[in-house]
């Protein structure tokens, strides 16, 4: 991953409507992200009421919203142990894009979980994406702080 | 979606690793598709012992072979069900480069299921994507066939 020494926008991405397993670590990658000065403007997706708060929309409301969303940030932070369509297609999105738009991609998954998630998760080799499989919210969490500590780089 | 009335090159993608309970709907996908002259390569995804044959090669080759594929086809055609994190990637991926490549995304899913599936894939309105919820197989069918038959248009 290409590394910089700048704040950054974060588009933090978690399942919704699949297993919501994986939000305690979403939650924890928002803290240190934000205790390093960067911006992370999905934290509704973090919330316990997010399904039902995002019901007031209809489905083409969310899919313009989070398309447009997706097209503003510098790095999208992708917590993927859901096994979810929609992280997925966030990922996939910016993937598409990045040779063009120069954005990142960090994506973690709990590696307890290889198994039940795509390859194309797993085994993401895409030269504008750091995937890394953790074992624990602690190592998940040193692995974030290394990457978006401001003095020491993206 | 744009309406052309040649033989296609289709990526049919349904999940691997997922709820599999939509591969019987990709198969019959797959069979209207040959019979109308288009080329489906991704024939492989449809086997019984995909995951255990996918298993040969490491994760990091089947990410860059389904990247090239998916980079070489015209039309993408996700059966998305089984809310699986690789078909929403694939999904995404091809919309995300759509502007540039010209390529298209039909995007199917079974309607019953549609509080399980993200929003991302149900409320999908991008301009280079098609999407359908099905009641039936017949209905999925029928919308296939109106939307591939060679005379009538893509």
């Amino acid at each position: 991953m290409k590394r910089q020494k700048k704040h950054v926008r974060v588009y933090l991405a978690c399942t919704v409507r699949g297993d919501r397993g994986g939000v305690e670590a979403g939650r924890a990658i928002c803290r240190l992200l934000q205790d390093h000065g960067h911006e992370v403007l999905t934290t509704h997706l973090l919330a316990d009421d997010v399904n039902e708060a995002e019901s007031r929309l209809t489905v083409e409301d969310v899919y313009r919203r989070d398309v447009e969303w997706l097209s503003g940030y510098d790095v999208l932070v992708a917590e993927a142990s859901g096994s979810s369509d929609g992280v997925g297609f966030e990922v996939g999105y910016v993937l598409g894009r990045a040779g063009v738009s120069g954005q990142q991609v960090v994506l973690v998954y709990d590696a307890a979980r290889h198994h039940a998630i795509s390859r194309l998760i797993t085994g993401n080799c895409d030269r504008s994406c750091t995937t890394f499989g953790y074992t624990s919210i602690q190592e998940l969490t040193s692995f974030i702080d290394q990457h978006f500590k401001p003095d020491i780089g993206l």
